[in-house]
């Protein structure tokens, strides 16, 4: 673990580190509060006199790294539109280990349990740590304060912001790609191992010193549309397989069965229209878990009977949400990442259905971003307190086992509602205060879950647009102690360490939280 | 006129300042022999907290340029892709004439002849010089040392190389824009003004401090597809009219109907054919000249007797690609400047006509660009000389009225061939010497008139291939002598003061030639 640090207390009362790893830290100062003074990344110019042979095409993976200059104490960065069906992150570091180098940084934009298989190398020094959402496995492995550094969460668009900000250097990114040609242009809505887009490597392929494509389904030029423009790419390796289909995108994406859940979709919905929300180009986002999926269906009901239509839906892209475009309910769908088949087919096919990228959608250090333009995001959490405070990390035993994703993005949607069990694995959600603090209680609107709605009382036209629809609106304190009191009581207190093992970073690089060594029970 | 300077001898024997209006310039090293050591350009980090309404509409252009701050001595850019139909352009500086600032640098991607409105704020010291390509009036008032400092031409690579590398720097970029949403995300696509693509604005959108987009074609959010960002934008102004469409795009391009030039095109053809390069998978590129369309329409004729297709055509997209394409000639159009509106159309509606950039094609300081990966490229020039120099800014007389627009770049193609006429307006077109030198000969390989071909002695490949072709094969001196036996000697002497009035620049930023001053004749 990384101990040489000093914690001070941040805007929102959280202890975090004035540094990670070495680098200083800006702790949180409140939303909107901090002002970058600095200039973007500035990467090396190259040169066309350095690139005579527009075909990048090498013998192998290890080459490539090679020819990259892979040495110790380097960044590799790596994407996780595969999620858990990715081969290539696991491969590079097999390759780092066998050429021997040392004290990496992996900077993937999410790992996920496949990635478990690198847990050696970070045992035997090949990784020196992680920077990036982490999944399972990995996430439970640095919850136990056994990663020789301190680990870095950041939002996809904080991970934009980073990477353009220059606060996070990548030496080498190597970004898998479905379909590619020898340039190194490259798309993800072509070949077998078609994901739909490769908006997670953009910033990669932008700012990475050296830029490494690898595919295994590789075209003729040109590679139409490129994702990624080969303009930024040093080298294309051919490989057998880089992901495993079956798990890149689920095949099918399937609403809830649970009565429960499905009754806080359609309360979510119901309260969405007595709030007047749904109205004539509106939009919305929601993720592909099965109640949002759930509220979508419900939204889908209330436009048709009140017949209206959103202008645009936000992605993760998926069957509900194409059959909306095809129905007419919608005029866009902006995909950030595709989550099923009929996603990935309707991105290729339907100029509707619009790629998107954390820089568009999410990048704080931006002039705005697509998230500010949502009208109304539904997004989930581990928990959240009585200040609507939310915590998408760690569970109440103090286990950091998912990443943040673009959750504090979106955020910035003009209405921000987390339809949420009350109970979850007999653990009330509601508590009196979140393990980790990822969201600011300022930025969540509503809470819905299958014993009423709790309205942030920031929103006062939320509650005065409700309060006469019969919807069974209560106070959040009242909705904690009745999670309290069918529980029977508040979560255990979580036993943790003093050491901190991960840092939370808001959307604009400043330090929400930090993430403590959890002792394991046994 | 500015005159402190040194002039220092480059690498092809031409005599360049040492600095222009004070900036340090590294004179031509050679082909691929200048190499940069520094980084990109690094913009300020914007903050969305500075963004916090997604809607950047203002009331006009004026109140736009004083929200981005224009004051005396700025550098404002904007782009040519309503060529001669530009409305915008002008407008700035009524309003900058308005506002009283002075000393503006004007960095357009090109001027035109409507832009000759522009001379006046010349005069009076509004505008103190421009940077960029000067088609006709500005060509002439420059050439004849009226502009208070010097002039800088570059390619369209090379525009993108400066600003890339931060040897430019925009303060404020004015984009027109025939469509575009209220967050500032903007096509060429739609709309009265369609023009089908803002490449040319690509960098000004990313490096500038303040970007405002100017459209007469305002829609709902998502402007799809985004062509520029809106993330980059800072406002958005709607106005009247931001183009006359009949002149931006020629509505009908026509193939020449002069025997001379069409017995040019066949020949360039057949050579191509002879030499072996017109062959399934080949590529090439033709502008939108007569004799270029008409070597499209000879090209087509082969392939379709060949029974060959061509991977992809590169563009200034027009009628006749367009025709190709649906007619199964060439699996693609890559296109950077649409010329016609059946190109933009086809732009519009066929996901395999490609709207490329400078960035992508042809910027030299990046990991490769496209040109690289095309294998016949069809240019023009005003001049050439018996080294095969070629030159495309100025006329024998010695006045600068054209600019060097995609030429420069596309030199890097695998086969370069310049069909000519041997005289023109009777001055003859090959010469010893060009007068000023855009391109160096080593890139240049063939040269095709209607009185034979001469091939580079570099290039032995292709005249092994055609030695039995039957041919008209001769030497370039025969070609020169023989224009001088018709035209009835040598071009006059153009009559040229000692200052210079413009720099050429190399596609790696370095200068290449200079442009004296013109002494009118009476």
């Amino acid at each position: 673990m990384y101990l040489d640090y000093k914690l001070v207390e941040n805007a929102v009362g959280r202890l975090v580190p004035d540094n990670v790893n070495g680098q200083a830290q800006v702790p949180f100062m409140g939303v909107g509060k901090y002002h970058p003074e600095g200039h973007k990344a500035a990467p090396p110019i190259p040169t066309m006199a350095d690139y005579q042979d527009p075909n990048k095409v090498v013998g192998s993976l290890r080459e490539a790294l090679e020819k990259a200059g892979l040495r110790d104490g380097m960044t590799i960065s790596t994407h996780h539109h595969f999620r858990d069906g990715d081969l290539v992150a696991n491969m590079v570091f097999d390759v780092a280990h066998e050429m021997g180098v040392k004290d990496i940084r992996w900077f993937p934009s999410a790992s996920f349990p496949t990635h478990e298989h690198l847990i050696q190398y970070l045992e035997d020094g090949t990784i020196s740590h992680i920077e990036g959402s982490m999944n399972g496995p990995l996430g439970r492995y640095t919850s136990e304060g056994k990663m020789k550094k301190m680990a870095v969460l950041r939002s996809h668009g904080g991970r934009y912001q980073a990477v353009q900000d220059g606060e996070v250097h990548i030496d080498i990114a190597v970004i898998a790609a479905p379909c590619a040609d020898p340039f190194g242009n490259a798309n993800a809505l072509y070949g077998e191992s078609a994901c739909g887009l490769l908006g997670f490597a953009l910033a990669d392929s932008q700012y990475a010193d050296k830029v490494i494509i690898v595919t295994d389904n590789l075209v003729e030029f040109p590679c139409v549309p490129w994702q990624i423009h080969g303009n930024y790419v040093d080298s294309v390796v051919v490989i057998d397989k880089i992901g495993i289909p079956e798990k890149i995108v689920s095949g099918t994406t399937k609403i809830t069965k649970s009565p429960d859940r499905l009754y806080i979709a359609e309360l979510t919905a119901k309260f969405c229209d007595a709030a007047g929300l749904i109205r004539n180009g509106w939009s919305f986002q929601t993720g592909a878990g099965g109640t949002s999926l759930a509220v979508s269906y419900y939204f889908a009901e209330i436009m048709r009977k009140k017949g209206v239509k959103a202008r645009f839906v936000r992605g993760g892209g998926n069957k509900y949400m194409v059959d909306m475009l095809h129905e007419g309910l919608t005029d866009y769908i902006l995909d950030g990442q595709t989550f099923d088949l009929d996603g990935v087919a309707s991105m290729r096919e339907d100029s509707h259905h619009v790629w998107t990228s954390p820089f568009t959608s999410y990048n704080y250090h931006s002039k705005g971003n697509f998230a500010q333009l949502v009208d109304v995001a539904i997004l989930g959490a581990t928990e959240v307190d009585v200040n609507f405070n939310g915590n998408v990390v760690t569970h109440s035993d103090g286990y950091m086992l998912h990443g943040i994703g673009g959750w504090q993005n979106a955020l910035f949607s003009k209405t921000v509602i987390l339809p949420l069990p009350l109970i979850r694995d007999r653990i009330p959600v509601i508590v009196d205060e979140v393990t980790t603090l990822v969201g600011p209680g300022e930025l969540i609107d509503v809470i819905i879950t299958e014993r009423g709605i709790a309205i942030n009382p920031l929103r006062q036209d939320l509650i005065e647009a409700t309060k006469n629809s019969g919807l069974p609106i209560r106070s959040i304190e009242e909705l904690k102690e009745e999670a309290e009191r069918i529980a029977g009581g508040k979560p255990q207190k979580p036993h943790l360490g003093d050491e901190i093992v991960a840092a939370i970073k808001w959307v604009d690089g400043t330090v929400i939280d930090a993430v403590r060594r959890v002792i394991p029970e046994d």
